[in-house]
């Protein structure tokens, strides 16, 4: 599969697009590229690094609404009330803007980028697209007592827990997964595609929490944190935050909205950076994780929805179906466009 | 070849990189990737649709100076001395900026554009990056007493002209020269990397005009123009121009100005858009067309800058040897790195 930029009649740049398509048994039910590719899910991992709050008890302990758990899931785009929320979830753990550890960034959405631009918003760490993340993170290190400093290194227990809470979901061994530093300073995970599509596929799968804790003792083993996993309810809490509340997970006009709002209720979308995207069809339980080769990101966005259809879902929404290239003069020069289709 | 986007201990996303090395009798001397591959030349065809403006008389008639040809020649910073050069090329042919076609937009360098940001400067058409050609389109047309109007169309003299000049250099006849729109508006080429690797080694052979004009009949048929092609002296100008104005070619602190001040008066280096980077070697007559397949500008620059590593120039500007990726913290994540070899 590629997105192909065509001007006239050539295709003048392209870009290779790797997915996995994956049932919540592991199974790999469709592909194109190479499946197995091993990247890093960058915030396409967010969710699973917001599980812990639901699993350790940390929503309920500091009242974390519905609104302020999909922005532990977001990349989104510093719009005033996304950050409105964030500093409210940072008040109910005791914690200030300054405990965040996140870089500051100009907003993902260039409508708000601009309008803060005009308006001289001084862009500080809360205003990061991965600071509700950030809060959350603090939120759980609130709740167990460690400390809230220094919480983005490999070695806090708060990175700890994130990791092997992607260890479950993914069933990798911690060994198998690599770390890095990501884009805001916390870890991210080098996994292959097809495990990032299994634990997507695994949200949706109300027995997979049981069932794993029961049967896969490997896993007790391996942490301590796998002693908490009694219920899929965490998994399902995330899911319905994200489902209720798409205008979060990134923001207005911004493609994990778009696709979410045109799903109503079917598909969880994230981005990860370097032309990542992971999805959920939740009706028909498949985990997709697909990776642009050379990381572009509108390109990912059109294949994620490229893909979708593929899946059964229609109408994609408008806005990812083949893109018109404009030029300095206003005129439409060209068009980005999905060629090829999954291999099932 | 390719430009390698290392995170950690993973390469996160790479840029493939087609690359052809020809001499000024057309052999390929070396490749990478395909040499064949048929792209759109975009900016890097500048000094051949600047090559009429010496060949026709227009520069002598209207005693445009090397500064201001180099800008003909350039896709330039927008800086402000840059464009005072444009507007006195326009004064020189009695043109006014509300005659140029090209399209607004934020200034290539982003020191100048954040610079121009903050002073609040009204980006009108005499600050797009291809304004310098766009004059001489214009002084093209009056000198032969065509239109100014709609200069910008493949219909237009201005634009057959600057096609028949393509023709010429690179040896493709017209019926295999795909044309679209560019992004400012005007004709670009789609060809070979091949013939664009010849064109600009043709550019440092001096015997090459007369020996083509003497030997290749089929060309004075093809369009009317080839019986004003008399002298290479037209090609030497060119070069003359770019070699003594690297800084004009693009502007502070960007690839193609860096890279020629690196080898002083030994290279020319021009950049298109969407992974174009072309390239002559003065001394060893040797011409360089390269693509990166998905266009990215950045990893062209490095990957160009490998290349004249490889055909002997030494040392390359330390800005294009590997390039640390940073994140919002500060922190060095990663960095952009070439691998693989030119095969000869």
């Amino acid at each position: 599969m590629r997105v192909e930029q065509v001007r006239g009649s050539l295709v003048e740049a392209w870009h290779d697009v790797h997915v996995a398509v994956v049932d919540s048994t592991g199974r790999l039910r469709a592909r194109a590229g190479d499946p197995d590719l091993v990247t890093y899910w960058r915030s396409a991992a967010k969710p699973f690094q917001a599980l812990p709050l639901v699993e350790d008890g940390v929503v309920d302990r500091f009242g974390i609404s519905t609104q302020e758990l999909a922005l532990c899931c977001a990349s989104h785009s510093s719009e005033p009330g996304q950050i409105a929320l964030v500093r409210n979830l940072l008040a109910k753990i005791a914690c200030s803007e300054r405990d965040l550890l996140c870089g500051p960034h100009p907003p993902l959405s260039e409508r708000v980028a601009s309008d803060y631009a005009t308006r001289g918003v001084r862009l500080t760490a809360v205003y990061s697209n991965c600071s509700g993340k950030h809060a959350g993170m603090l939120a759980l290190a609130r709740h167990h007592g460690w400390p809230t400093e220094f919480y983005t290194r490999l070695e806090h227990p708060v990175q700890q827990r994130c990791l092997a809470e992607v260890h479950r979901w993914t069933e990798l061994p911690l060994s198998e997964i690599g770390t890095a530093v990501d884009g805001c300073g916390v870890v991210c995970y080098g996994l292959p595609l097809r495990n990032m599509a299994l634990a997507y596929a695994r949200l949706a799968s109300a027995e997979f929490g049981v069932r794993n804790a029961e049967s896969q003792g490997v896993r007790r083993e391996a942490n301590d944190h796998s002693q908490q996993f009694r219920t899929p309810h965490s998994a399902l809490r995330i899911v319905e935050a994200m489902l209720r509340h798409p205008e979060l997970v990134a923001g207005e006009g911004r493609p994990c909205t778009e696709i979410m709002q045109a799903h109503p209720g079917r598909v969880i979308a994230k981005l990860g950076a370097e032309g990542v995207y992971c999805a959920l069809l939740r009706q028909e339980g498949l985990g997709v994780a697909l990776k642009v080769a050379d990381g572009h990101g509108v390109a990912a966005a059109l294949a994620l929805a490229a893909v979708l259809e593929e899946l059964g879902l229609r109408p994609r929404p408008a806005s990812l179906t083949a893109r018109p290239s404009v030029n300095t003069r206003g005129e439409t020069v060209g068009e980005l466009r999905v060629n090829g289709r999954l291999e099932k």
